[in-house]
């Protein structure tokens, strides 16, 4: 899937910012590709990237809008039809992160038709994928897993497919979700594969590679979500781990949209361990990262801190205080 | 969706019996919509029901022609499609248990348009599910789990059923699979359904039900299968099922299509619960089904003897010795 840039982000009328969490990434990533936003009345996130009109967007260079928001069940909200098709019709091709397939919505088929425009859909993907082997392939892969949804498993792989980089190793992110395909231009969103597909979707995404390349894999849901478990648990066997970070949240005490309890880090290294060990008997984890956004810095620092004490094994926030002490423990476990 | 039945039943040139496990499922439910199959030269499997031509079939009343195969990958292969488009124009419906949607195939497709005949995808459910929830819901459940793919979820289930009923209790099996929607004549085919919505799917097929509500619901692949882990783990846990059964192939030492060796039923049994428990506190197994069709009779009750010794539960192939034990062991754990 090759989506032209720069980009024109689309934020509809979101009620909140995680749901606008796609477009987020997307800037924070990739800011040189997010040339302005265009919201509707009532939202309630901002990019804080230029409002602009779709002339001005067109004006500027813009190439694509980017439907970047998620909402549960991935629909695409009636009131936001007419201004799809207006993008399309001053020139912009349409790239969305929904489940809803944007040609699947007649009027938006018809505008793309009559202007010529391209309509991606990045949850979907036109290749077909064996079922998994679980064979072991060559290539040395990380997988970030989380306590919950939606607390870091992207950033914290993208932060370490950096780190890595800058200290001249052979790195790749591998998007799993519709924000890391936006950011990479690849992947596959694997919550929108057909289930009997997941693990050998994964298996696609990260391929047979150098046995010191390292792939970043971009973990999805939790083993403890009820929704989503099957997905992260196909995921986990797909990847055939040979490290993983745990990713969490510490001011959620629910997980996100049901009523289930959050699991602790000590459940999720342990569970990931048991389960992962039977695609890689020798997987092991090598990191911890926080999402402190919520906290001050003093507490930040004494939650990783006794997260340290507790597991043995290097905390972080990635966003806040870097990746160097996973790095060093992933440089010392696989020594070269 | 309905399907108008009876069946002509095809079986391609299939090169063994098990993948023409649909075939035979549908055969053993339901001989009575079973009128004749139809068979390609170099075909390994036989219903023992009359080879029909298709005039043959359409004169004996025959209205759908069902694809009975499945095949690793879920293609249709280029040599089957005349035979499809020449059902077609013999005035016969379609009814495929394939990955690949009939409507996909060009050929297919244009026939069924000229012909006005129908095409069934019992793999695809045209319904929208929501995301799985995992808040307890009324009604009772059992689900048939497995050390592996094609060992006898299914029939367990529908024998289940039939035992059920036939003691007088209010009772459904409730199908997961392209067969038993076939037999049951609804149901969702859940490892075709996009992965988001695994449990969600499950939590739809199942839905609340009177508290002495028995629903039988049909297990799929194994929570040690590389390729299918996640279909499982999200079925277990839309299912929040109050009581299972492991079901055991015996003579099978690796698992179905790769290279994993098979886990044991006490593995079976002590994830099951583990991971169960996550929407159902109190899950608990109840008994174990042996399908003992390759065994001389002695055979196979020593090792249903040494089964209920080692695992304190009622074991039984459910084809050949009936249901009985377990439904007994259900009556003490679940008291009316």
């Amino acid at each position: 899937m090759q989506i032209a840039t720069p980009y024109l982000m689309f934020l509809g009328d979101v009620p909140d910012t995680l749901a606008a969490k796609t477009a987020y990434g997307i800037n924070d990533w990739r800011p040189e590709w997010c040339v302005g936003q265009l919201r509707m009345e009532g939202c309630a996130a901002d990019l804080g990237i230029p409002d602009l009109t779709l002339t001005q967007a067109v004006g500027r260079g813009c190439r694509t809008m980017v439907i970047g928001v998620a909402n549960a069940g991935g629909v695409l909200p009636e009131h936001w039809v007419a201004e799809i098709v207006a993008g399309l019709e001053a020139g912009l091709d349409v790239a969305s992160g929904l489940h809803v397939r944007l040609g699947s919505i007649p009027a938006i088929a018809e505008a793309a038709e009559r202007t010529g425009r391209a309509l991606h859909d990045v949850r979907h993907s036109s290749e077909t994928f064996p079922t998994g082997k679980g064979t072991k392939r060559p290539g040395l892969r990380l997988l970030t897993v989380g306590t919950d949804c939606s607390v870091g498993k992207k950033y914290t792989a993208l932060a370490l497919e950096k780190g890595m980089r800058a200290r001249g190793l052979d790195a790749d992110f591998r998007a799993t979700g519709q924000t890391g395909v936006f950011i990479s231009g690849r992947g596959v969103a694997i919550d929108a594969v057909v289930a009997d597909f997941i693990s050998g979707a994964v298996e696609w995404v990260s391929p047979a590679a150098d046995p010191r390349h390292w792939d970043l894999i971009e973990g999805q849901g939790s083993l403890f979500h009820p929704s989503f478990a099957g997905v992260s648990l196909g995921l986990l066997h797909g990847a055939q781990a040979d490290a993983f970070v745990v990713c969490h949240e510490p001011t959620r005490t629910r997980m996100r949209g049901v009523e289930a309890r959050l699991p602790t880090i000590q459940q999720v290294i342990d569970l990931t361990v048991q389960l992962g060990r039977l695609t890689n008997p020798d997987i092991r984890p090598v990191g911890i990262a926080v999402n402190t956004q919520g906290l001050p810095e003093p507490r930040a620092r004494a939650l990783l801190e006794e997260a340290v004490a507790a597991h043995g094994l290097p905390a972080t926030d990635p966003v806040r205080f870097g990746v160097e002490g996973i790095l060093d423990r992933l440089a010392a476990e696989f020594p070269a």
